[in-house]
């Protein structure tokens, strides 16, 4: 497993806040998370500011999609190979909100790889976690689109669906790292996801549009650790 | 008119050279090529390549595209305001690889003015040209697709198709700036564009892939300003 | 003017009434209408529908949307051609909930013709009119999507919206019929789009959800008329 | 199994020939061959043809693709409920001319089964075979999209597909009936899938883009019948 639980993984979506000096506060925090406590804290940003906060933050930073191309005449395309020349670690992709064809989530995945890029996909039902991870990605976060951005966390409302994403996905995959998301808000949720079987979560609004992202952060990544003992 | 001619844009595509270093030398060649002569250059990098290139050029920079949307829950997206927060000038869009729902052009266009972007936008026949003429861009190029990348330039191939274009638009709008683009490989290319009625280029694979990028705008830029006089 | 005003085009959509017995009473009812009254009424039901209402009723029949494909190896899309066998009068186009790219809207208005097929496009905003009507279509429908299904009509929510898209459209094109859509229920609705200058109207879910789908075709058709006088 | 081997799965694609007395005439071929063989043979026209070839013939009728929607407000879509009131058998789904997004295709697997229509899906690649195998669709058909339509079967060009699409699909499915797609001209074709493991062929161009279209399927019966003793 390339990165340790428990993982907090930060999808800055297109909110106001992913964009300037929001951006780089938000990116800031995580990482003083990461150094106080020793979680693995991952920020997800926009395209546009991948440049800037690898250069200011020193934690892992994937881009939110990548497009099924290979680098040649495509106008207003990223393929990986661009997130890669700027030193991004990883790369978000099939995310609810922007989902991908089967093949090209399967040659993303491979390509990724041959890349040295971390691979996160998102799944938003058990069998499609365990369909994936047949594409043997680096870590799979389980997210009902039904919940996300409700508060509402996945690990409350439908616990069995992290139980049997992760029973599935076992059954084909031993050794990729799954994540819950949707709803995740508080370190009471990221100590559930944890206790569920997973390694940590993917999170959007929950950071992004708190008042005090770091105190956010530094509760996820306590109480995760604290489910881990 | 905000960009006076000879206007030569210069589309980075994907292309391998679009990336990390090659890219910037690109993008200081047309600044040099801009000091030198005066004409107008414009580079129109990746997404991945905005930030760093604006920083480091002070000729006009623009992204390749932009999403439909407005800031909020997109995840791998990018609209408008993300690519004016870091300071881009303007944006192409419409391009004949990532072509645009109507109601969407519409709206981008007319977001993008709000902003202070400038727009380009492609038309692959004259009467999309006239069409979009109605949104009231700051500029259209006028691209024939099955001339892209050919090396075969528009104003030999098909000079109807730029003279009917500038004559259907001039009938909806007069004061939109028309660009000539597609097969356009030389400075006798952009000399040719101007003499039929247009204020300057759209090129990519010319620059992108030349030995000496330097030398091409160098050449499109000097016979772009013989051919105004 | 290929169609006579009052005009009642009848989007079925893919509503659980679109579909067999269901969808035959209806254009039955349409028929019957126009039998009665001499109103132009048009039923446009889904493709998997076409072949058996234009084997059953003698009004014009359209399809919702067709491809931007020529036949050939396309799997599961249908080309203008696949409709024009099958002897449909028409096309629905650019529908709010089936956007075209502007050069796919182009050609298919175009081969429509070529073909011998009507055209009749959605438009959402009054200037996406006008750039619609630049490609010469039979009919334009102005159908401010906010008010798609509300029951509110634009004719009385937003008149300015239907005068405007006839004011910008005339400018450039003035033979184009014009119809009205968006939250049309009432003959009132119908007779009011007509006093606003338009030829008739796009309704779908008011027909097609009716409890007795014939008495509103009709009380549309008849007020339409009174309006006309 | 529902259907028993040897299988030849016809689509028609949106050829010229798959449209009015072309199609009826190719359709009536197929039922002539089963008549005569006994094989399986399904018929897979465009949405336009699905109720008249329904009507005259009585072999297994599928639709080429279906939305990813329930009834409602959607224009120009085909949901399932669609096909299933006209009465056909089955849907292709993810053709390589049509793919569909991952949880898409889950969705409508698990609907068409709950609607009694039988699926038939696509792979290009073994993972992606085995990775849908797990939505235990009725059928999945492995098809290297590079040799469609070239007329050299995968049997021949990379028998290592077929038998490694098998190999990854039993391990996560024992009971999908699986065929091979892609470049099946001739009968000796269908021998060499069938005797590399799978129940029959999807063919299209070989059939459709015949002189003789009752030839070529009774050619492709004949010799799989041979190739099961």
């Amino acid at each position: 497993m390339k990165y340790k639980p428990p993982i907090v993984a930060i999808n800055f979506k297109a909110y106001s806040q992913a964009f300037g000096s929001k951006a780089e506060e938000i990116a800031k925090s995580a990482e003083k998370v990461y150094k106080e406590t020793g979680a693995t804290i991952i920020v997800i940003p926009p395209f546009t500011e991948l440049f800037k906060l690898k250069q200011i933050v020193e934690i892992p930073v994937f881009a939110q999609h990548a497009d099924p191309i290979n680098p040649g005449a495509h106008t207003g395309y990223i393929p990986l190979e661009a997130i890669k020349e700027i030193g991004v670690d990883g790369v978000l992709l099939n995310h609810s909100e922007h989902k991908l064809i089967t093949t090209h989530l399967y040659k993303l995945v491979k390509k990724a790889k041959a890349l040295g890029l971390t691979t996160l996909v998102c799944a938003d039902e058990p069998e499609i976690g365990a369909s994936i991870a047949i594409f043997e990605p680096d870590m799979i976060a389980v997210e009902p689109p039904e919940l996300i951005g409700t508060g509402i966390p996945v690990s409350k409302a439908k616990p069995e669906v992290v139980t049997n994403s992760v029973r599935l996905i076992r059954k084909v995959n031993e050794k990729v790292t799954i994540l819950t998301g949707a709803g995740i808000t508080t370190g009471e949720d990221v100590a559930a996801a944890i206790k569920l079987g997973t390694a940590g979560v993917l999170v959007a609004s929950a950071v992004m549009k708190a008042k005090d992202p770091y105190k956010v952060i530094y509760d996820m990544a306590v109480k995760g650790l604290e489910a881990l003992k």
